[in-house]
């Protein structure tokens, strides 16, 4: 009888294979369907081969299309199924790296002197599709070092010898499929027949390594499917998202802009942005207010000194804006990357008892952080960004508490504003390897159980990730995602056992002696200028009526109607409902054709018959017609639309 | 008969005298109470001795202690008249410079091994009183600089000696009263009889010639009066604005505070401090919106070149902030001086109309500018502040409107801050020296006429200053008096010719044509940071109920009535009337002296009583009960009091 190993699966069963089993081998004793699915598997924690035998105990997790894992995979085989069509059609391609990425994949290849253009992709598309139905299985094999040296010196492969110059003997792999072998980490699903829907996105030029001094490789992109069905889904997706580009209506709705001459990666709101900004700002203020946060406002500066007691100068001193120095006094000062440490100096501004515990301080406040030209994009990566920012200075035995009412928060936020889809993940810490964080394992454990309960007591879906903690604390993220069906990080809940003991924050307890709180960081949107993109997209710029910077157009038929239009517009900005009047020498058809343009959520027209009657004709965005009402009752209308829009209706 | 010469006296008459007379003569032409009263005179524009004697036509304003020149002079002669005490006092002293300021005077002097402490000032009061008694007179004689050179090398004075370095021979003169000569420019008053009440107030250290690396003098401040009562009014008034000094009082109130490792100069604003300051923003941005004005944001730093085309960095860049640098791609950027080169990036997002004019850009914008730890002071003197700024961008022809726009802004903030004493002043350019100032003669004509129009019709009292206006345009500044009678300049409106130019700013007219709009800078608070200083100590803490941070203090008789409490706590907070409940176990007597000193506009107390039938019973600050009222009725109460507030009342 063959040796037996013990596999564990995910729902903790344990079964009995034959030493050497494979994942694909385990998944076909569960079912022939699930094993037509499997991509890989996660072996020990290590993304395996499907077809990779394992020798000893283990805990298996079968992997498909379904799972971020398995999808990688495939992606990263269709990359090695394009460099495969390239090698095929352009014999002297010298190949860089291929991974797989977010939406896809891509492949760094140099075409060296042979006639490539964008038009080919098409044509590399064909010839991937004609590999893909060979069936050719993806094989595995360790190389010896000088062996693959030699592989490569005779392709004539610069890159790839360049990649191996940083490998060890012993841990380099060969990947083969068909015609076409790579140095690969792999893993790669079991053969090409799965890659059913291929499409090559697009061509950019890429540094080798990323480094400016370098060659420029051609990087070309793609993605794949198990299914036509859902390449054309995703293809659909990706031109809506191109139509609800943040940079594109942002532009188009005059929310923001940027100047050459103000700076990169520096935005500018215009109005009607700072409207909706300032509404953000307002909606949340009210609520953070109700939920007993203290505003405070502090400087967009801080003396150098201050960023060496938080360890931000350490941390990130020399990849940051570089410190401003003075004409006299030697002093430095630095921009501010985060709100913490002056809130820290806040607290510490005298001295503090139990009873005013939690102490929640909140700040819209701006922090400014270097990026690299190449990394800006739009309002989603910025050098100047405002934090809807807190700080929660409390007891450990309050952690949990404090952790529902911003849960609460979160939702509330995420409720008025459309997003219906999210989900959390809760980061601890290693324990394995407790030393590489600061606090108690008593705190750790407080905290880390706070956080949990804390998440199933409000019903949040959660994930757990573990060593994923911050060094120093426990924290919460929510995962939202959009109307496209893509994933955002808003939101963020962390404990912070750090900067309490850098600053040498205390309290003084009911017994009278001296305490360290606990300090939770929190931000709801997260920052002002994302959040605002994320809800560009989400909703293609048709804001939540009470958001919407401008919420009616009064549309008067004729210029007879300008004055009555004006008291009808006056009516409205009374009770801070706020639009314009249309007052162009326009056909009332146009009107209303440019208002539904701009996305304007209400037309209020007025004309003749209107202003005989004190009243006034709706129309609403994307619907048409609501009717004719009194002035009094379209007022009183709006106003009830907007209380249903906070609240999410 | 005696050649005749012309003098034109400020209210236009013209007088012939004798040549040779002096303004003490002209006064004692007019009436010896008058006479009695000159202290000085400005003669051609320059402030000159009343005794000195005028040898041609000249037009001639006779200086009393109701003129701030007058005033000067005074002030200078006591400081020769302290001089004068301390060199009996302690002879071998040296003098460093003795100048008037605003509220007296001071002298830098040098005891040499003299012993003085600040106890020896009531000793110089006396002495000064003595020889003031003496009514020796103030002589001026011009002197060669040979001999002043010779008189203090033989005095020993090596100051005076410095001093004299700089001066030109020909230009030198000397001051002489009783026994004590002084190199002095003058004025001084006829005599020291005039000087009926001094008071020495303190001493301090102060480096010659303000300069660290030399000596450090002994600087002793003191102020003076006509007559006893004037100084008593003073000593009071100093007394009650140390009292209000709002470092004391921010303290205090817990409004703001500083933080060494922030750095010096850069406010913390507390929670308490925080929520006035977020009351005062709401005001104005709802008064701004009413007024036609769009909120903007924009980032704290711009690239170096904006400032470049703004022209800041070449008039401040060597005494600012100096500039950030980033660790790659070779930037520089600046800590934004003025908000308005980002405004003007905003104009230029995209081409304007005529129609779009007038075009009113506002932003709270956080600037910041580097001053001498010396200089700070407070909120008032920071290296950051929040201007309420914005930039009307308008044809030439529309600058009348606005200014008035403007100025009904600006009094309707005074009013409803309290400040019922304000003066304005209009800055005119030098019509003698039209090539220091940019635009065109047409421009300035226009803009000048439509400031001094605008402020005539809205009823302003004016100071007319010619050639005080920038180089780059007219203004009108609002000058403040508060409660203890202080000037402030407060809030300002300013006609730009240059930055459009700098930045190329256009509208296409309805000529079709391009055109150059014109820039009007306009801040009616001037800055947060300062404004909310003067408010302070104006009011004394007690703010206006509708700014106060918080306006009722909910007083539980005792724990029994906690639940009513927060009943009635949540009644005024859903109305957005703020404050605490104070929960201590304390007896409601010390509970109400406690809000008493805390300056709560309004205490709420609720007891056996009022739970019972649902009422509350109302105190108001410094004034007791003002009776039950239900819940309901007090609330509105309280709404219909913060209405009036707002409206000044």
């Amino acid at each position: 009888m063959s040796e037996q190993i013990k596999i564990t699966l995910p729902d903790g069963s344990v079964r009995e294979y034959d030493k050497g089993v494979t994942s694909h081998e385990i998944a076909l004793s569960i079912s022939e369907g699930l094993a037509r699915n499997v991509l890989s598997a996660k072996v020990n924690g290590e993304v395996w081969d499907s077809n990779r035998a394992i020798d000893e105990d283990a805990e298996v997790q079968l992997l498909t299309w379904n799972d971020e894992d398995g999808k990688k995979t495939f992606w990263h085989s269709s990359a090695h199924l394009m460099a495969e069509a390239l090698q095929a059609l352009y014999p002297s391609t010298k190949f860089g790296i291929g991974p797989s990425i977010d939406n896809g994949f891509y492949y760094d290849v140099d075409f060296g002197d042979q006639e490539f253009d964008s038009a080919d992709l098409e044509k590399i598309e064909k010839k991937m599709t004609e590999l893909a139905r060979q069936k050719n299985t993806f094989d595995r094999k360790e190389v010896a070092k000088a062996d693959a040296v030699a592989y490569f010196e005779e392709k004539g492969d610069e890159y790839k010898l360049e990649l191996l110059e940083g490998l060890e003997d012993g841990s380099i792999t060969f990947y083969t499929q068909g015609e076409f072998t790579d140095l690969c980490r792999g893993p790669h699903i079991p053969n090409t027949g799965a890659i059913k829907a291929i499409k090559l996105l697009n061509v950019a030029g890429a540094y080798w390594r990323g480094d400016e001094s370098r060659k420029q490789l051609t990087r070309i992109y793609g993605v794949a499917f198990p299914k036509a069905k859902e390449l054309k889904e995703h293809l659909a997706m990706l031109e809506e998202a191109k139509k609800r580009d943040h940079r594109k209506l942002g532009k188009e709705l005059e929310l923001f802009t940027f100047s050459e001459k103000v700076g990169m990666g520096l935005p500018l709101w215009l109005p009607k942005g700072a409207i909706l900004r300032d509404r953000l700002e307002s909606f949340l203020k009210k609520e953070q207010k109700r939920a007993g946060y203290l505003p405070v406002v502090t400087p967009h500066i801080g003396n150098k000194n201050l960023y060496i007691t938080s360890g931000h100068y350490e941390k990130y001193g020399e990849d940051s804006f570089q410190p401003i120095h003075t004409p006299s006094e030697g002093e430095e000062f630095l921009l501010k990357p985060m709100n913490c440490p002056h809130h820290c100096e806040v607290y510490r501004s005298r001295p503090r008892s139990y009873k005013e515990l939690p102490y929640r301080l909140a700040e819209f406040g701006t922090v400014y952080r270097y990026e690299q030209s190449g990394e800006l994009h739009g309002l989603t990566r910025v050098r100047g960004f405002t934090q809807d920012d807190a700080h929660i200075f409390c007891r450990p035995d309050q952690v949990k508490e404090e952790f529902k009412k911003v849960i609460d928060l979160v939702l509330y936020v995420f409720k008025s504003l459309g997003f219906d889809n999210y989900t959390a993940q809760v980061s601890l810490r290693d324990p394995e390897n407790k030393t590489k964080y600061i606090g108690s394992d008593e705190d750790w454990a407080l905290a880390e159980a706070a956080i949990q309960e804390a998440a199933d007591e409000k019903g949040l879906v959660t994930v757990v990730e573990t060593g994923e903690a911050a060094f120093y604390g426990p924290k919460l993220d929510f995962m939202v995602k959009d109307a496209l069906g893509r994933s955002w990080q808003l939101g963020t809940i962390q404990v912070d056992y750090q900067l309490p003991q850098r600053f040498e924050l205390e309290y003084t307890g009911s017994d009278n002696q001296k305490h360290r709180p606990v300090m939770i960081h929190r931000a709801p949107f997260g920052s002002m200028e994302r959040f605002t993109a994320v809800l560009i997209e989400h909703c293609a710029g048709n804001f939540p009526l009470w958001l919407a910077p401008e919420q009616i157009a009064v549309l008067p038929i004729s210029e007879k109607y300008a004055d009555y239009a004006e008291q009808v517009y006056n009516a409205f900005t009374m009770e801070d409902i706020n639009g314009f009047i249309d007052h162009r020498d326009e056909k009332i058809g146009r009107k209303i054709r440019d208002a539904e343009v701009k996305k304007i959520p209400y037309m209020i027209i007025a004309g003749e018959k209107e202003a005989a009657e004190g009243k006034v004709s709706l129309r609403k965005h994307g619907e048409g017609d609501i009717g004719t009402f009194t002035l009094e009752e379209a007022v009183k209308y709006l106003q009830e639309k907007i209380q249903l829009s906070i609240a999410g209706e």
